[in-house]
């Protein structure tokens, strides 16, 4: 038996099958400092002890993508070592805070499996659940992932395309965060006077800024997430790729876009669930991230008063500016558009 | 209303204003891992627990510089989004220590206006406090901006420069450092056995030592600050600006010049007030930092026995070492000189 | 006196000198992220404190190698200011865990000293300790450095080489390993079934993944270790010399080479002991590393029924995958090889 792994190919797994993934990870103040300095995130209760506590958490939370990158981390030795493209996440849901201290461990379930026509590889379905030092589900979701066949020739496994919700219900939503005090929420530290009920559906925000990336900073924060896919750190072999370079872990693009987001929707404090995910196009060093977003549902949430969600379609571009709102163009997007990005965020109301 | 910001232009400022700023931030022993590691900094008090007990602190203080950083970034996006170039500070005060745990947040209050002769911009002086999470001043300073106007026609706000002290009087200084059991500073372990009183007026230090800076440490650093200037961080958008380049935030030259004065400052463990500071020139990615010092005065603090003040005037320079202490040439600076920063530094006696 | 260190030459070296190096560090979870994001290591004990704590640990312990390279950092204004090359280590172990919130200090002792025969330097023998905050010794090691003489002509110190033995004996290991509760390690959260029984001598390793190096990256690492040592950067300077560029930290090759150990030899989650460590070639950016290793050796340890060392040679290359394992050929070593490195690690039984 090898001591190394190489990792699955498409005709490894199978239906049903379930991963304990290595290596639980322990969360601490040290990567919340790591990812505000690498996102430069402003969320106030992220950012502030006092922020989040006058409001009614114990501390300032973990941010949601953190937690979720080091969750996404964890299943690439097993998922996605031979991917050729991480296609698409659905139904993810953030069900419970965390706070420095909470340590992370990660487990899937192949969910789905569909083969290529070519034959050459197939889309892997995976649902991975992120649970916390006393086994709760802290977070969960579906990815697709399409994965090469060691050998074109393989039988494909059984399986088909899972059915997927195109969103989560709203109903569903909250699980992580606590009843909040908005008597207690200071707009003027928070950045923004606009509440829940300040924005409308079909509403378009351009988050003006930019922002370089350099390999250092990605490279950097995808080891943070002890995320191993090799095509984000090995330029000698990437050199050879049809890229010629490394490709950035696409979780980043989606943090850099949620903190330029900032600058439009300040308030809208906690991802409470991803709809769906699309990264469009690859990012690489040099290039100059922007992102836009349009509100395409508001609801309540079931019993609470307190906060309300927001239906969020954030698109990251590179090398464009978003003034004119950069997305879909016919069949396809717009050629700077990088990431479609669908949310449910949460805001006070 | 926009959900944007754009940033105030000079004729939306007045005279007596008062920005309570966003975001609050907590900093913890992450900030304070990820400051050394951008900056390698060595003084002992911040560096080890052990020493900082053993001399009066209850454990290692947050850099001086890490808290002033905090607190400017803040301020950006009411006050110096739309800025030409940042000019000046005065009558900085450290007025109580700073701790992991700390959360700080910053107010401003416009203190001057002046319009350019050319009237397409204006100076703006505001003095800026940094707040504990107990509503104490940590501390505060004056600095002023140059900022573009909306409209050249627009008449210009009303306002004057202010009075401001040409150094802050030692019989103020010394207030966030406690009473020091000198008899306990080991001057092994500090790295020098200077003390204040080996230092002469007029005595001047090259600091030997050079660092190269990368685009991704400026990055990095000014976004742990939630410093949003988007000079610092849009190569794209920048690329068409009269540098061509991202600028460097002038505070990381300061914090680079500080790290580098351990070599010849090596006890000099507090910065208790900043009388003066001037960015002579911009930084760019690539370059290298030197820094020499002379010490322009030393003063006893009123009661105290265990520290001393030297007035230290630190020049830092880029790809010019400075064995020949480069500085003021005539009207101007040597063509090498980045940095003009004039502070009050404590030392045990 | 000169305020500014400018470090020893060989002629001012003498045979049982003793330094207490500045300046001591406290170590904490900030850190622990650093490294972390820095080489992406997944060790599990040191990953997820829940990990540690089932198998005998208080908390997740700091990485050996950071603790390490801290220790290291301290020695350089004293020890290698002006080397030319730090050639070699020996006789390096572990003693004691070291945790967040410890404080490292560093003392060494000049255990040995030769004199080139070209007169124009010589080679410096010391002895290093570093301490915790009780004054016990964490860790030890000896390492020698080719150190400039300043002036040619000067007398060379008394001294020799020192006896030192070609590998820590196995019976001396394991004190920085608390006892392990092999039944409560859970082989699949640890990244590999693989226990000290499975590896046979002269088994060799394909570690398989590489990772390109960045100048940010290992500037920010060895600031972080608060080494100083000019060569690391300073790119107006290094511009001048023999490479024309910065020189990279051997010890972060050996992080580097450390965390990509980890595919295949995942449970040897600690250093006990550093045999020998050899800089084969320089490293800079935008290499790729990549790393193999062969067992050298099996011992269990007196008494301890929990774990057992092996003997681990790993070498790291740039540029140069290691399926066909580059290693020494003839006098020298394949021409891609930049580290020789012989550990011995523990493993559970």
């Amino acid at each position: 038996m090898s001591k190394t792994a190489s990792g699955r190919y498409f005709e490894d797994f199978e239906i049903g099958q379930t991963f304990a993934h290595a290596t639980p990870r322990s969360l601490n103040a040290g990567d919340a400092s790591l990812y505000s300095a690498l996102y430069g995130t402003r969320f106030a209760p992220q950012s502030a002890d006092t922020f989040a506590q006058r409001i009614g958490y114990g501390a300032a939370p973990i941010d949601d993508l953190l937690a979720f990158h080091v969750v996404f981390g964890k299943t690439v030795p097993d998922v996605s070592l031979n991917a050729i493209a991480n296609l698409g996440y659905a139904e993810g849901r953030f069900l419970r805070p965390v706070h420095a201290g909470d340590t992370l461990a990660a487990v899937s379930d192949v969910v789905g499996l569909k083969e290529n026509s070519n034959r050459q590889s197939g889309v892997v379905y995976v649902r991975t659940r992120g649970l916390n030092q006393r086994g709760e589900t802290a977070l969960d979701y579906v990815r697709w992932v399409m994965v090469r066949k060691r050998d074109p020739a393989a039988p494909a496994p059984a399986g088909a395309v899972p059915a997927l919700a195109s969103a989560v219900s709203p109903e569903t939503l909250g699980g992580a965060c606590p009843p909040i005090d908005v008597a207690a929420w200071d707009f003027a530290l928070s950045g923004s006077p606009h509440r829940w009920g300040d924005y409308v559906r079909g509403e378009r925000i351009d988050h003006v800024d930019g922002v370089t990336v350099e390999e250092a900073e990605h490279m950097i924060a995808t080891r943070l997430y002890q995320n191993t896919a090799k095509v984000h750190f090995n330029q000698h072999s990437e050199a050879q790729s049809r890229f010629g370079r490394r490709l950035i872990y696409g979780g980043h693009v989606i943090s850099l876009a949620r903190a330029l987001s900032f600058n439009g929707l300040a308030n809208a404090f906690h991802i409470a669930a991803i709809n769906a995910g699309r990264h469009v196009a690859p990012l690489f060093a040099g290039d100059t991230v922007y992102a836009w977003s349009e509100i395409l549902d508001a609801a309540p949430l079931p019993g609470r008063e307190d906060v309300g969600a927001l239906r969020v379609r954030t698109i990251a571009t590179k090398n464009q500016p978003c003034a004119d709102f950069p997305g879909r163009e016919g069949e396809g997007y717009h050629e700077g558009v990088i990431l479609d990005f669908d949310y449910w965020a949460l805001l006070p109301r």
